[in-house]
């Protein structure tokens, strides 16, 4: 990097800053009544997210050429229904996790009920960005209309919320691999690809580069995942903000534990090499995607 | 109604006929992946719901001379959302109900990371039918914009979840009318102003019989709500499908509770009223509409 100006760091903390300040830009404020479900909701999406999907997306839109104005609200609303889908995740009913981000988990502040409330209002509150002519009016009604069937689709039954419930099934069992591999591919892997996708359409791609990205999101997405299990057994806790093992403990099919370390690795190493083929064809502009998806493999080595 | 062919039976039966097998056509086979989960989600949607919303839209498109097929895709997606908020609002972390309509609540059967998660997959796929070229193509592209946009800020924090954290937080403490009518006008009053003003859109009112439409939607969702407070004292429990007075022994504000029996009529009745001027201008076409306002109110009685 002495040699480079670019660098991975400080193009990640400057889209932070666009996209929070979009956030809250987008979102109803803190003291809107009901001001204790606001407050809740903004709470999670403050909570010190990365910002992966957002990033992502206006990563995308850059490749292509696009401007980057145009996706922000599409951004905030991805981040919306990760920030919801997080809320539900750690409810007690579910994974029943106290802290997320190293800070406590929304229902052990709001309480379940407001927490369950909280979730529904992103998901919903996602929507209405996508569909308010104040915000993105200057998008094409058809684009309009495609972005919020990808993001709906990617977030639903058969997307998220599908890969939510095969994962909570899959807890205290033995699991195989196209299994583990359908969890990840839903649970996170839909919402990260729909990002990418979003980011080729608003961006103005082609049929051919909107291919090749979404081939790079499908390979990113699942490397993340990947290293997502390699942290959980490797990490400090100061590094995760939640309890190091926490998956293994509760019992969770992790690409560790079917493949080992070393067969985990391999297979993010691979992943990496496929999203990085499915760049080939674009120049320096898909830098920031490169490097993310080096960056999403390397943290777990 | 002896020298009456029309009868409002006849015509609620029929259009709940039509909407379950819309229903049932748009909605994941519960078969398909994950199988528990659409399984449950299919479940509270055909748990005997009575399709107000949607009959209500389908009446309001009628009433303007518009076309019923078109507005099937939405007068799903709004009971959808229906049943997603009753499936949240039965949770133990909630309501807490064992039984609606006389079965056994969602989180009962399916348990509650299952029934959170349905109540999320419900919401969601209203979304993704909405946005739906192969179900929603004949729709212009600016009413597709435009209903989603209604749909979701009648759903979200400033809609339908807005006014469950309020009535929640109500509970046990003694409240004022204002805050009653608040939790009633956001809780069921927006999704079914929503209704309305979606058939009209869809039926292409003009300006002046959309906003007739709109308070005729307004008054007739608020005597909706006095007279379920009204019935929750009076009725039987095999006509609830629920404890009878089960408001009260949660210690709920209701229309009664601040009104007295007698003041609560009274107060259904002057809706009614309005609900009715509201539709002066129409014909014959707003029959059903009127009908179903004085079926609302009269039940009650």
């Amino acid at each position: 990097m002495e040699n480079d100006a670019w660098q991975l760091q400080v193009y990640l903390d400057e889209k932070i800053k666009v996209v929070n300040s979009a956030l809250d830009n987008y979102l109803p404020k803190a003291e809107t009544l009901p001001a204790s479900l606001h407050d809740s909701m903004r709470y999670s999406v403050f909570a010190g997210g990365k910002r992966i999907r957002p990033i992502l997306m206006l990563a995308a839109c850059e490749t292509v050429g696009g401007n980057v104005a145009n996706v922000l609200p599409a951004a905030c609303a991805i981040e919306m229904i990760h920030s919801y889908s997080l809320i539900h995740d750690d409810l007690p009913a579910m994974d029943d996790d106290n802290f997320r981000r190293g800070i406590p988990t929304n229902h052990k502040v709001y309480g379940e009920a407001t927490a369950i409330l909280a979730g529904d209002g992103l998901l919903t509150e996602a929507f209405i960005l996508l569909s308010n002519p104040a915000t993105c009016g200057s998008i094409p009604l058809t684009d309009i209309r495609e972005i919020i069937h990808i993001l709906a689709k990617s977030a639903g039954s058969m997307g998220m919320v599908g890969g939510q419930v095969v994962d909570m099934e899959a807890e205290e069992k033995p699991i195989d691999l196209p299994t583990l591999e359908y969890i990840h591919t839903h649970k996170t892997g839909a919402l990260i690809l729909a990002a990418i996708e979003i980011g080729a359409i608003l961006g103005g791609a082609t049929a051919e580069q909107r291919k090749a990205l979404s081939n790079y999101g499908k390979n990113a997405g699942l490397a993340f995942q990947v290293a997502d299990d390699i942290l959980d057994i490797v990490a400090d806790q100061s590094q995760l903000g939640k309890d190091v093992g926490s998956d293994q403990e509760r019992g969770k099919a992790t690409y560790p534990a079917l493949l080992g370390l070393t067969g985990a690795r391999q297979r993010a190493a691979d992943l990496h090499g496929q999203a990085l083929t499915a760049l080939e064809q674009f120049d320096e502009s898909a830098r920031p995607l490169r490097e993310i998806a080096s960056f999403i493999v390397n943290r777990s080595f």
